[in-house]
């Protein structure tokens, strides 16, 4: 299933991607005091050249329902860099020690080890400081009640039982075979978590019902999961360079992968798969209450899954 | 200034520190399913035999301005394993490589690195899900808009304008010569900012205004500073059994201390100066509104600061 990337998509999601900087811009913490070098080690690593466009899907869903506030600005501002903490833990030498990430100095090799520590739970909590500034926007109780229930969705999908519970078996395993139930955990939480809070973040902060929600956090999960066989596809057919991360890297550190466990064309059918059901999903959503025109919406999921960079 | 430890005052707090085990018991997660270890590693984190009399303060707080219900509850819980999360980070090879704290092996050396940053890490956000489980109490705006408050208070004291910028500012002058401005803020942001957030948070919760919240804010400063300054005087004089860590191990670590600074005298009359500064807040604040009893609240402040162990 290709979509059509028409220079409407590209230019539009080109401005998606300009706000979301400006967006960071404006709700980064300013560099002062004794403690300034942990504001700056926390901007290095928010502004490693990621591609921006996390923030992206949940202002879509956040769109589909209705939503036209600034009330999803700060929770935008919060997931990237609540995704950039977790990037920074995951360089440390404890984990996987990269000393490089996107062609940059990884955090802890620019600023210290104790500082790249301080750093990831600094962007940790900032994440959440960011996204509860929402409350200032909230005036009434039915809008203080959306703001909690996103936040706490989002420090949901982000701890034990989503982003960090992935993190930890995947780390427990490391270099050992694993089976495919454990891989598919892996899978749906540590990528798949916090592309579910996103899209589910959109629909709550917009008024959204709770059966709504929830179909928002399956298509998440489906294209969470694409997206994690793509990126095991991509590991073994990507271009070094075009990824920015040595090839195989993955089989260098003898994990397990769909790709290994089902074969390279099992897993090219299942990111197709995956992909139709998520759009399906979506579909029915948009005709069962007639709302605006999900076209970019679509084509930025499929984008996020059938990326070759 | 020594107030007198009744055996009231023994007995009461001894069935407070009981409920918070409770309270605790509560909320800490069932350990389950494949990231079971991570469950395990944080109630090991939280259960290494502190005190626990970290929230007694905020609950204090709390009843002092009417505060009866259980709303305190869930952030009285989340602020112990806020404690903790900084604890297991602090412990970190990178940072003060501790092996045992309270005479128990530390985090990481029983379940190794990595997974002593991720329950580090996996503490700070629950420490947050934890409290916010409080929004489940609040049926009305007002009660919504309170506990909203009150996690943004737990918020920003615990981030980069409290304890995280506090001990970025330690770790970076680590071995250092230290000034008084640089020492205060260390001291103010390290160490206060956590006692400052529990008072301010269940006076939030009762629903004190906003001065009174500021009232809080500043008799958690003073007891904080007079907390950490009696820290470096025990440092000196303290007995190494009584403590449960090496006496002198700042000066092992050429560390700059408020007695080195100022001299123990010094050191001893301005814990008796921002102690009798505490008391006087609270006790303006005590006729200022006709509240209850705040006996046993003062006899705890005072006690906080006037540990030998």
């Amino acid at each position: 299933m290709k979509t059509v990337m028409t220079m409407d998509f590209k230019e539009q999601l080109q401005n998606e991607v300009l706000r979301v900087e400006e967006i960071l811009d404006e709700y980064l913490p300013a560099k002062e005091n004794f403690q300034k070098i942990i504001m700056e080690a926390m901007e290095y690593s928010v502004k490693a050249g990621g591609k921006r466009i996390r923030p992206i899907p949940m202002q879509e869903s956040f769109r589909m329902f209705g939503g036209v506030s600034k009330l999803v600005e700060p929770f935008m501002a919060g997931m990237e860099m609540l995704h950039t903490y977790s990037l920074v833990h995951d360089d440390l030498p404890a984990m996987d020690n990269d000393e490089y990430r996107r062609g940059r100095k990884t955090t802890h090799v620019v600023y210290g080890e104790a500082v790249g520590i301080l750093a990831g739970d600094a962007l940790l909590n900032y994440a959440y400081e960011t996204a509860a500034r929402a409350f200032d926007m909230a005036d009434s109780e039915e809008m203080c009640q959306r703001v909690s229930k996103a936040l706490r969705i989002f420090m949901k999908k982000a701890g034990i039982y989503g982003m960090i519970g992935g993190q930890t078996v995947d780390v427990m395993n490391e270099g050992k075979p694993v089976e495919q139930d454990m891989l598919d955990f892996i899978f749906r939480l540590k990528t798949g978590a916090l592309l579910e809070a996103s899209l589910m973040i959109g629909a709550t902060l917009a008024g959204a019902d709770e059966t709504k929600v929830l179909v928002m956090e399956q298509i998440g999960s489906k294209v969470g999961l694409a997206f994690q066989i793509q990126d095991d596809i991509l590991d073994v057919v990507g271009d070094e360079k075009v990824l920015g991360k040595p090839v195989l890297s993955d089989e260098k550190n003898r994990k397990t992968t769909y790709v290994s466990l089902h074969g390279m064309k099992q897993a090219q059918e299942d990111v197709e798969g995956y992909t139709k059901e998520a759009m399906l999903l979506l579909s029915n959503l948009k005709n069962s209450q007639a709302v605006c025109n999900t076209e970019f919406f679509e084509n930025l999921l499929v984008m996020l899954i059938h990326r070759n960079k």
